[in-house]
Order: structure tokens, then sequence, then C-alpha cells
């Protein structure tokens, strides 16, 4: 056991790109975990989201929460689908940064983390258009602006995107290393 | 003895890899030239929609054009930036397909395939959100659906989805394919 292992690393010191590899495959691992907590605080300050006014009529409360707005529901379950495909990929994260020339699993995974990248884009995106959409309104639509009377709620919907759009950077940085340590076996 | 199995694998399949290594790439170059026709046909199709009511008063004329949207003149400018990113990719994909073993331009490429393919769900998403907000409205809101006016119109941005979202599904297979020419070298 402890022969095998002083071989391996024998080995490694021989040839340099094992070792990069391996720096690849561990590199992925951390960012794997960012992305997964850029996600998941992202689904969850959406998902969070709700504001009641002060002020009310006897028949009605103004009162503004996500899944008022389709779209938003939409982008909590896109960042809840991809953190807990992140959280799942995390062990074969792991099992790369054991076994440096795995190749299959890593293309596997690749392919998935570009569906996870335009899933997670796609979210941010409609949210993003629509949160605009909340702030500035459009006149010649006659669709008026909501954020002047939920402020603090548009406040939370804007800041949400944030966390979404940081994890699609890491995912293609991911996606990236994926590509670098496919080619470099 | 893990590690002759695998080098002996290798060894007897450098020679038909390179044949599909090749077919891996002539299949990139026409997946591009698909991808490039369906985002070009969508920027075209959404920059030129625009109705004008056959009623009109004496100082307004109800018309609609897609850059009274803001999301959609992203939309439009998202599509024509990946269609001509496209067409200068094209070049880089013939000279994979003359040399299959690159492989630093392969990642190159395989990372702005990426960044494109973000751009490109940006806009359709975005853009999707929009158009079904034009279509059922959100009474919680106030915003009225507007495709009982300006049905042309309607249709129009609707279809002209399709291409970009085809685009889209053409470049995740792009990257799929980059990512099994890189481990077959």
């Amino acid at each position: 056991m402890k022969g095998s292992s002083a071989l391996r690393v024998e080995g490694s010191s021989r040839m340099p790109s094992t070792g990069i590899s391996r720096g690849v495959s561990v590199l992925d691992f951390v960012l794997r975990v960012m992305a997964f907590i850029c996600t998941l605080g992202s689904a969850i300050a959406m998902g969070t989201a709700n504001e009641t006014l002060p002020f009310f009529t006897r028949f009605f409360r103004f009162r503004a929460r996500f899944d008022d707005l389709p779209t938003l529901t939409f982008f909590v379950v896109a960042n809840g689908i991809v953190s807990g495909y992140l959280v799942l990929s995390l062990p074969i994260s792991i099992f790369h940064i054991m076994r440096s020339s795995a190749k299959n699993s890593r293309i596997v995974l690749m392919i998935f983390d570009t569906i996870m990248l335009g899933l997670l884009v796609a979210g941010a995106s409609s949210s993003a258009a629509i949160v605009y959409l909340a702030h500035k309104g459009n006149m010649k639509t006659n669709w008026f602006p909501i954020c002047q009377q939920f402020n603090s709620f548009c406040e939370r919907i804007s800041g949400s995107l944030i966390g979404s759009y940081g994890g699609a950077v890491l995912l293609i940085v991911i996606i990236l290393l994926a590509g670098i340590a496919l080619s470099r076996r």
C-alpha cells in the first residue's frame, strides 16, 4: 500500500502533466463548491423575497411575492436544480482528484456542466429582463414600474441575480478546466 | 499493471482515433454552419418585426417595433454577435479538419463557444420572458398583454426565438464534440 503510493508520487514527479492535472482537478472541486454556494444563495434569496405594504384597503392587501411573477419562480427552480446538480457532481470531482487520468467521466461531467450553464443563464437572464421591467417599466406597452411601491422587494430580487450570474461565470471556468484536463493526459 | 494495459489500449486505438477525430471535426464544421444560419435567421426575423395597426388617431399611430422593447434589441444584438463569431470560427474549424491533433486552438475555441452559448441563451431567455408577458400579461402587476392588438408582431417575435434556442442546442453539441476531440489525441 505504502509502496504503491510512493510509486505514484515518483511517477507524478517524473511527469509534470499529472501534477498540473491534479491541480486542475482540485481547482475544479473548489470552484464547484463556490458555484454551489452562489446558486443556492440566489435560490434562497429569491425564494424568500416578499413584501407587504403597510397600508391596505378593506378587501385587499398590497403584497408582492416572488411567485407573483412566473419568471421568478423559474429562476428559483433553475437555481435549485443547478445547485443540486453541483452537490451531486462533487463526488465525481473528488474521484477526478484521485484519478487524474479519468477521461469518459470528465466528458460526461463537462456536457452536464454545459447544460446546467444554459439552464442557469436562462433563469438569470429571463429574471433580469423582468427585474429591469419592474424597475423601469415600458411606456410603449403601458407596463408601469412596480419598484416605486415595492422597494425592498425589488432590491432583494435584483440582488439575488448576482449570485446566479456569479455561478454562471464559475461554471464557464469549470468547463474551461475540463477542456484543459482532457487535453493533458 | 493498470497503467500498462491502459497504454496498450491507447496504442492500439491510435490509428482509428485520427479518423474519428477528423469525423468529429467535420461534424463540428457542419454544426457551426447550421448554428450560424439559425442565429442569423433569428436576428433578421426579430430585427424586421414591426406592425402598424390599420386604425389611428390624428396624433398617434399604433405601431409596434422590436426596439420598443429593449430586451428584444438585446436579442438582436446577441444573435448578431454569435452569428458573427460563428462565421469567424469557421476557418479555425477547417484548420481542425486538416490538423486533427491541434490542441490549444481547440481549447481556445471551446471556451469562446461556451461564452457565446451563455450570450445566446441570455438573449433568448430574456426575450422569452418578455414574449410570455406580451402574450399572457401579469394581472398582479397590472402588466396587460399586448398580443391581442399586435397579433402578427407577436407571432413574429415568438417564432424568432426558435432559431435562437436551436442555435444554443447546436452550440452545446459543438462543445461536447470539442471535449471528445480533445480526449482522443
